[in-house]
């Protein structure tokens, strides 16, 4: 993969994903160089979970994969943005968005 | 600060920049506890440089200042989503955005 993009001490980027009709921002999860390659080779999003430290294919299991629209780095190289078309919520939860709470409501809970 | 805000190993959480008029990504930059209390006093983006190991009230020096509209979190609580009205451009480039490259056009840089 690409020496310019700037992988963090782990070998991660942050990826941006935002609902390329809406503008929404959807979530944000994390891309290392072979996710990265299965995105952009299937054109469908896939990230690294650094929880169960393996690839995840967004929407294998629940059908809510993301069709990706365009790529975006930023200046740094070290950020991604993803516009993509949502087969369905991005949220865990079902909702749309994974910031579906304010600062304040979620300090509130 | 709050602790349901999930810092990472180094105290940090991603902020995601949002223009509310126009919807579009500005930029990712990263907070502390300290940056997120002043973001909220004062209305204005603070961000955490990794580089320069310091509180960086956004727009200090330019005058491109970023108004707080909004503070969303995700479900994970990990990731901030700030909403603003910009005073300029947000990249340091005077680009609007700073993922003004698609990662092609970077890689072909």
């Amino acid at each position: 993969m690409p020496d310019t993009l700037q992988w963090n001490e782990r070998g991660l980027v942050p990826a941006v994903v935002q609902d390329a009709a809406t503008n929404r921002v959807l979530m944000v999860a994390w891309m290392n160089a072979e996710a990265l390659r299965l995105t952009r080779e299937t054109g469908q999003t896939h990230f690294w979970s650094r929880s169960r430290q393996e690839i995840w294919h967004k929407g294998a299991t629940s059908g809510h994969t993301q069709d990706v629209v365009s790529l975006h780095v930023d200046c740094d190289a070290d950020v991604l943005l993803v516009r993509v078309r949502p087969a369905g919520p991005a949220c865990h939860t079902g909702e749309t968005s994974c910031f579906y709470r304010t600062l304040d409501e979620a300090l509130a809970d």
